[in-house]
């Protein structure tokens, strides 16, 4: 996507008070006037330029990957990001950790009648910043509006493909007893930054949800030759759901290091205020990767090199086969078992 | 996808009351659940085993199309189909009209605290029964909840990526003067099936929706040397809005012959009473061929042999560059303007 999408104008200022009417989900005039004034400005690129339903590309390999995630964040706008910069990440992120060099995404909008527009044009500009930095195009969407009611404002579903430009299969199949397990930063940011935006507690206020896309520390992992075996975005039940998501998947047992995992001091306190652990809460821009053991020092010295993964550090080891146990060493020297977590901790964070 | 997905038994049976809560989106024990329970069943093929955040695919070609859509259809089960019926084919349907074969497709669930499980699973199967007709696999997903009164059942969003198997650009920028317009069968069945499903309003009970997937005949189409130079399905908005769209984009003015455009009589009834123009009304198995003019006779003939497309008949021509102006001659001889409806004829179609 062109920079320049940044400095695009709409072509029509949107009046402040303008709302989304149930026309403009109904395929006619209003619906056409919507992608127009608001979509086509901010995503720019020659495949929605061809107006068609769907978007044809020229790959440059024979394997690609494909994603698909739904957002229903509340609030839509939030320290550090919204739910346009959350979609595009998001789903940049799980291109990613399929080991796939994200390239084009959709961008599906399902609307509450009276939405305010303003707020539309904010989203879908965040979002062609997103995809900006990100290196990837929007390029085909989808409109629908619900009636007054029957919607929260704005859900946003984004699908992406991604292209892999190596042989290697990346996946939960893939992780061997021995292997380390490498995290690329802080957790918990994200989930209580919504969290502290949605209920006005007023925590910290420098704390802001740590969104960002993670193609750029991921693509110079697997261009560096480190032997990568899976890899796992933290996002809903945050580190500890992804740890033990894989373990069952991979029929292994994980130990970890409670005194490796970092947590800034904003969100161990938020967590300890709120009876949260901070191991379940949503991140949207941390990882982990699984990569053979003679490689792990080097893998966490690249992600380092990256400013989204400046703290990237070994926090465990696949100690052997078994039934998806993870377990922790306490700061205080005991065992403990990670398991996943029974409900929602916090709904509506992504 | 296999077709022993169709009689896959889902492991455990859903009990009729069990419902939709917050926890199914919440990332941990519940959602995992979810997907265990009703969709892995339902959609079972190598690519969601792999239980990962996204798909990896094997490419037979370097051109790929992709497409999205987000179905907010009401009711969710209506004559002839369902919402996830409708949104397996709808985006199939978006495929072929890219002039691609269909690969495979995304679905995420948007779903309201509380929406019946019995509900979601009968969706699920009537997805994976369309998928399988249609000759595409569902490789991954997604599950958000809503609270109560936030959502209205089910909202599903269905992407898409298939493979361009030539070298032809088939968009209404491929347009061209002296091109005739092939529609593939009878009109507004699908939007005067909703309408009567929502309202009660007792119409014919035989009127069903005409929801099928269109890659079989489209690609017959492209397959048999037809030179198809635009294709597009009959949606929202229906047969109007997509020929105003095309001549639109294409910037060329278009003429139809309003005895050829086929309504059955069920539909002219049900419009007529209600003061609907069966031209606006929606369709889901319905679409529009440009081809060039020698070639037009031998399209029609070769979708007519599809029982999806039997009705297939040329109903207009490119008569030359404009500003995209379409007009019909009328059954009583006068020559009447087709342009975009204004506003939304019938919300929440599809």
């Amino acid at each position: 996507m062109a920079t320049d999408v940044l400095t695009t104008a709409c072509p029509v200022p949107i009046p402040q008070g303008d709302r989304v009417r149930l026309a403009h989900g109904g395929g006619g005039r209003a619906s056409r006037d919507l992608v127009e004034r608001i979509f086509a400005p901010a995503f720019a690129n020659p495949c929605l330029e061809a107006r068609h339903d769907g978007a044809v590309l020229s790959l440059p390999g024979h394997r690609v990957a494909i994603t698909t995630d739904s957002y229903v964040v509340k609030p839509l706008f939030f320290p550090g990001g919204d739910i346009g910069s959350l979609a595009v990440n998001g789903t940049v992120n799980d291109l990613a950790m399929c080991g796939a060099r994200p390239l084009a995404l959709s961008a599906a909008f399902v609307l509450e009648e009276g939405f305010a527009m303003f707020d539309l044009e904010r989203v879908a500009a965040s979002m062609a910043r997103a995809a900006d930095a990100a290196g990837v195009a929007i390029v085909t969407g989808d409109t629908k509006v619900v009636e007054k009611g029957k919607g929260d404002g704005l859900y946003l579903n984004t699908s992406g493909i991604g292209v892999v430009e190596h042989a290697r299969r990346i996946e939960p199949a893939a992780v061997r007893a021995g292997d380390r397990i490498v995290l690329s930063g802080d957790i918990g940011r994200h989930g209580i930054a919504i969290l502290s935006a949605r209920e006005s507690l007023g925590f910290d206020t420098r704390l802001e949800s740590d969104c960002a896309p993670l193609s750029g520390p991921v693509t110079a992992l697997l261009e560096s030759g480190v032997d990568v075996h899976c890899l796992r975005d933290l996002t809903r039940g945050g580190l500890g759901a992804a740890l033990v998501e894989i373990a069952e998947s991979a029929r292994v047992r994980l130990e970890l290091g409670e005194l490796a995992i970092p947590v800034s001091e904003a969100v161990a306190g938020a967590c300890e205020m709120l009876g949260l652990d901070p191991l379940y809460v949503a991140n949207e821009g941390r990882f982990i990767a699984f990569v053979a053991a003679e490689d792990a020092e080097r893998a966490a010295e690249i992600l380092r090199r990256h400013p989204v993964s400046a703290e990237a550090r070994v926090i465990g080891t696949v100690t052997g086969a078994g039934r998806g146990l993870v377990s922790m060493r306490t700061c205080l020297g005991a065992s403990r078992v990670v398991d996943l977590p029974a409900g929602d901790l916090l709904p509506r964070i992504c």
